[in-house]
């Protein structure tokens, strides 16, 4: 089998016993009986991801994905190509949002390129890149996770950068949910009412131009998607086999995660949404994958900024789980509720 | 003047140099303007209240106020009242979920007991303290935000501990809010049906007792709080007229700080709501006071826990002000949008 059936064939969903371990352990914390909400939830979700009810502290990194999209060249984004290639020094001097909000976090940052400076082909003219690239993209992204869930990392945060991404993504997400592109396409990072009126038009024409079955995810991958895309499906993919937490961020992440759902759909239970982006694509895209979001303060500037705002969250749920006292332990009365 | 009274005459309200100095300094990051969406303005609200666009890292606490209520006896929690005392011992332990979210964060935590195991008198037959048992009390919570603006304290995270003193909350709340019993009376840590219908109940008792006129809050205070809101409600007017920013957590600590906004409407600016808590009276004060929570996970434990779970939001909001670079700093194309 290839790396990437291998990958798939190794995800198995959630732990039930550890799920059911937490729970246990969490009603006998000195607090009334879930009264920390999404927090004990979230808890628990990550026993039964990592297979322990005591997964103890979680180191965490987020990947910052990034590559060029030929569809750029349709004017489907308020800033230039270039951007992406100046982002990328931005990461790597340290100044960029995901930067100073993962230190904020205490994780660490890996960036990836991707393909910045070699785009993919315009999607809304054909494929944007075969579909033995899609593969090696996504085997890129497996590799790197069983790399960081050698090097000991528990929590990947999925990030990205590229100029015209939310186009790919809009296409992405309209296709695998047979959504009109109208109901998919945001403003991105800027974009006006003409910008956003012409986006659609070039997410039809892609569809149009790439006539792939629903059913085969990678066929639909590389025909819409992108090389960032592609890694980002590839780690949340390889994450899971790893028993690491998939933290996703925005709509673009989360386009990916759902072509990951697709090709392994017991992947879902080890993925958590970080924040709701106010593209109009990312609520539809979590309904369709049945997350609910930590966060929803309005971030919509992606680099994986809102899934290293709220690694707090997750740390805290763990924290919760590994070192609050008992009512035995602490001699508290409980009201058995 | 008396120190409350001094207190009230030196909160000034944000300063709105500081403020539209963060927002240029924000625009100029390297990000689309207003892509952080609240974080935004949250750094720029931060920057309002201490005075400076430059406000660099901020040292936080979490104060947890307890005390006991009378009307604790009414039966309107589901926990005995010897459990504050218990959870007193469990915070100095640091087992507490307060203890465990505050470490997390990187939060100082310190525990005011305000009359454990000495109860106010039960609200639902007369006035909880006398007039000059509130003024001490808010008197305490003034000098207590003195000596933490001295030792360099720069965020105030409210936090209480008491049992019934949700039902003392609700009777604040409908009291200046004029709103029926009901409609701010929520289940608190546990209540089941019939516990909730004795507490509306026990609130309505209250309000026929203790008729005091809405325009005089310390009025209000006393007759139907507790020590720990009267503590509470003067650390946010001396947080306030330090310069602090006040953290506020759940219904209690938003009730409290509803009566120092009554007090000092200027206040108000001081505020953050870190969460969104079931209890149907909190929204109610929330948006009495037009704040908007950080946090929706359906904490209902109090403690300051969800106070201290939102903190490093508020942490990261400062570091994208502080620590961010600049377009120009970068050398990005800025879109100028």
């Amino acid at each position: 089998m290839s790396l990437l059936e291998d990958t798939i064939a190794a995800i198995e969903g959630a732990d039930g016993e550890a799920v059911a371990d937490a729970r246990r352990a969490l009603d006998a914390k000195t607090k009334p009986r879930g009264s920390l909400g999404r927090l004990e939830d979230l808890a628990a979700q990550i026993a039964g991801i990592r297979g322990s009810a005591g997964p103890g502290a979680l180191r965490a990194v987020v990947v910052v994905v990034a590559a060029d999209h030929g569809v750029a060249s349709e004017g489907v984004s308020a800033y230039p190509q270039e951007v992406t290639r100046q982002m990328l020094e931005t990461f790597a001097s340290g100044g960029s949002a995901v930067c100073v909000l993962a230190r904020a976090a205490g994780a660490e940052l890996r960036i990836v390129d991707a393909g910045v400076g070699t785009p993919t082909a315009n999607i809304a003219a054909g494929p944007a890149m075969s579909r033995a690239e899609a593969v090696a993209r996504i085997e890129q992204g497996i590799e790197l996770a069983r790399e960081l869930a050698g090097a000991g990392i528990a929590v990947v945060a999925l990030g990205e950068m590229g100029i015209a991404n939310t186009t790919a993504a809009s296409a992405l997400a309209a296709s695998l949910l047979s959504r009109p592109p109208v109901d998919v396409c945001g403003r991105g990072t800027g974009l006006d009412d003409e910008g956003l009126a012409r986006k659609v038009e070039v997410v039809k024409r892609a569809l149009a131009a790439n006539r792939v079955a629903q059913s085969d995810p990678v066929g639909v991958l590389a025909a819409l998607g992108g090389y960032e895309l592609a890694v980002l499906c590839g780690l949340a993919l390889g994450a899971t086999a790893e028993r690491l937490v998939v933290l996703l961020d925005g709509f673009i992440t989360t386009a990916a995660a759902l072509v990951a759902a697709r090709l392994a759909p017991p992947s879902v239970p080890a993925m958590l949404a970080a924040h709701l982006s106010p593209e109009p694509g990312h609520r539809i895209l979590l309904d369709e994958l049945g997350l609910e979001p930590l966060l929803d303060l309005g971030l919509r500037l992606g680099e994986g900024s809102g899934a290293a705002l709220a690694l707090p969250v997750v740390h805290a749920a763990v924290a919760v789980l590994s070192e609050m006292a008992t009512f035995e332990s602490a001699g508290v009365t409980d009201a058995g509720r």
